[in-house]
């Protein structure tokens, strides 16, 4: 035990505290007692039952705030920057044209992203301070026929509140979809997505929301989804590809992994469930995959162990899909206790889940 | 008030609430309510001084876990996912040939992940619950040539280990970076990226590290971040870019912020400031742009009333640099109580602040 290469650094002792301030620059803003609360509460999977009704909820805020009524809805898993990435790199495919409303920093920063995607990148300019007319933007969408123009609602860098009447009927006449940035203003001014024609609409958690940075609103309307379900091309990025809607103790945490799992193991192989990989060296000690009990339906076995036990276990994935069962023992899961859980949860269901054939 | 198209949720009355489990699938495992409570503290900007501490001590913490000395050590905004993106869209340039040692899930997505970006894809594939051999390694290293090979430490989908010795040097022996994914296995089995020559590494804090899904540890060997660092393209995304490393009443909460802002501004042409959005119908009500008081130094007032009101406002952005004072008032900062917080504060620095001409 004595081979750690780099030491545990002494902050790792520190209990985390952050200081209290006023937080009045463009963000982030305060987060209030209730919503720091919420952020308190345990973690659940992302497939237990609870989690599609909080993905229900929080679309059904975000339709509020956002004023419209479209079900592609939901808050990407990222900054607002990765909502800017997941509007622009859906919308647009490589070769199109684009027009970038530039009278800050943001409409500059949405130009960047459209560039490095291989798009071809228009811009208006105003000076900052100031904002485009209706007339601007009509005559601009003449000229460059682009098919997404992208607007910022609130202008952070300049604190220019842009309005957005007209425009959008001026988009659809072109033939364009209607891009919105409200980093920095929504829930603070008006906004009407659907009465305001707005095609995709993003905003980010750390501002009106006061809430931690991380997550990121955005909204569809069926014109914007159209154009990405019917893409030629792939967006560059799988993590915010739309179409796919549908430390303390180092050494002795890799030791008692191993420990536990040979001990999970052992416990297995006594009830007579055998082990999907067969070679001890190349097991991974943190999820274990068990051969799925022949006869079984292995679903009903992890449903009957969520249900009866409060203990989620699963089934494969990619290439061991209906072979396994898969168990994971993580971090402070990982003890004789918890194997102990499972073992006696999984004899529970093997004695009391239907057994098709012996 | 009546124009609102989409009436508030009735689930935005509700607490939030989750329940108790023990997360024993291949993750999200547990939170313990250390870490919990850490999410539960104040959030703070990300230019404040603790900020700083903060950020060095998660690079302390990662290089321990990790077994490195890498300069270039954080952790990403973002899932395991957008951990992998930034990996192979900083290592890899369009028409590079990698090699993806697929086992399993992890190695596909991989392999899809580099395919989007426009890389040439190489794969050696083994059954699933098996391993690659060092010799088979050699030999694909020499068919396909690579830039970069990508193994998965601990595949999820099938239980395996995979084993690392040995296969960094053989990577630098073809000029290849070795760049690992050890979302599943970090902290829970053994790893040593420095002595293992381990080229880019990358994990999810939602496994062993039992803390919430969101961000995700990465580090860059010298090897790595000179071939990042050389890159003759721009990666796709700017979010991801290592280089760049250097609702409760929407109507009233719009009106509110109108109602505060123009209070706010009043407060300061009535202190002799002016604004710098001078048509009043554009002024953005969460961000008000201030013309830097002439004869001062902008830095000054912000340090000042950070130090003695602890309270952050902030400077220019872009096109606005040097020449405003930006003052964020968002969500519950957005009040007539805020306001006479930052008016004081900006009287008192413009009396102790030095001026430097009339």
């Amino acid at each position: 035990m004595s081979s750690l290469y780099v030491p545990p650094p002494k902050c790792l002792e520190k209990r985390f505290v952050a200081p209290q301030r006023h937080m009045f620059g463009p963000g982030p803003s305060n987060v209030p007692p209730r919503i720091l609360a919420a952020g308190a509460e345990p973690v659940i999977g992302h497939m237990h039952p609870e989690m599609f009704e909080i993905m229900s909820d929080i679309r059904s805020g975000i339709q509020y705030a956002f004023q419209t009524r479209n079900k592609v809805t939901l808050a990407v898993s990222g900054t607002g920057h990765a909502a800017m990435e997941c509007a622009i790199f859906n919308a647009v495919e490589p070769g199109e044209d684009v027009l970038m409303a530039v009278n800050g920093i943001w409409g500059e920063r949405a130009a960047e992203i459209a560039e490095r995607i291989g798009a071809r990148v228009n811009t208006i300019r105003t000076p900052a301070g100031s904002c485009f007319t209706n007339e601007d933007i009509n005559q601009a969408l003449a000229r460059h026929k682009p098919c997404v123009v992208l607007f910022t609602h609130g202008e952070s860098s300049t604190g220019v509140l842009h309005p957005l009447d007209g425009i959008g009927d001026i988009c659809h006449r072109h033939n364009c979809l209607f891009v919105v940035d409200c980093v920095a203003s929504m829930g603070g001014a008006p906004l009407y997505m659907d009465t305001q024609g707005i095609d995709i609409l993003y905003t980010g958690s750390q501002k009106v929301l006061n809430a931690p940075p991380g997550t990121a609103p955005i909204s569809f309307s069926e014109r914007a989804w159209q154009k990405v379900f019917n893409r030629k091309t792939k967006p560059v990025s799988f993590f915010l590809d739309m179409s796919s809607h549908n430390i303390p103790g180092l050494e002795n945490s890799w030791c008692r992994h191993q420990e536990v799992a040979e001990y999970f193991h052992e416990g297995l192989e006594n009830m007579g469930l055998r082990l999907f990989v067969k070679d001890k060296n190349v097991r991974l000690p943190t999820v274990t995959t068990i051969v799925a009990p022949p006869g079984y339906d292995w679903k009903e076995i992890t449903s009957y162990i969520m249900k009866n036990h409060k203990l989620e276990i699963s089934g494969g994935l990619g290439p061991s899909v209906g072979q396994v069962l898969r168990v994971g023992l993580m971090g402070c899961n990982s003890s004789k206790a918890s194997v102990d859980m499972v073992l006696e949860a999984l004899k529970d269901a093997l004695k009391h889940c239907h057994k098709s054939r012996v």
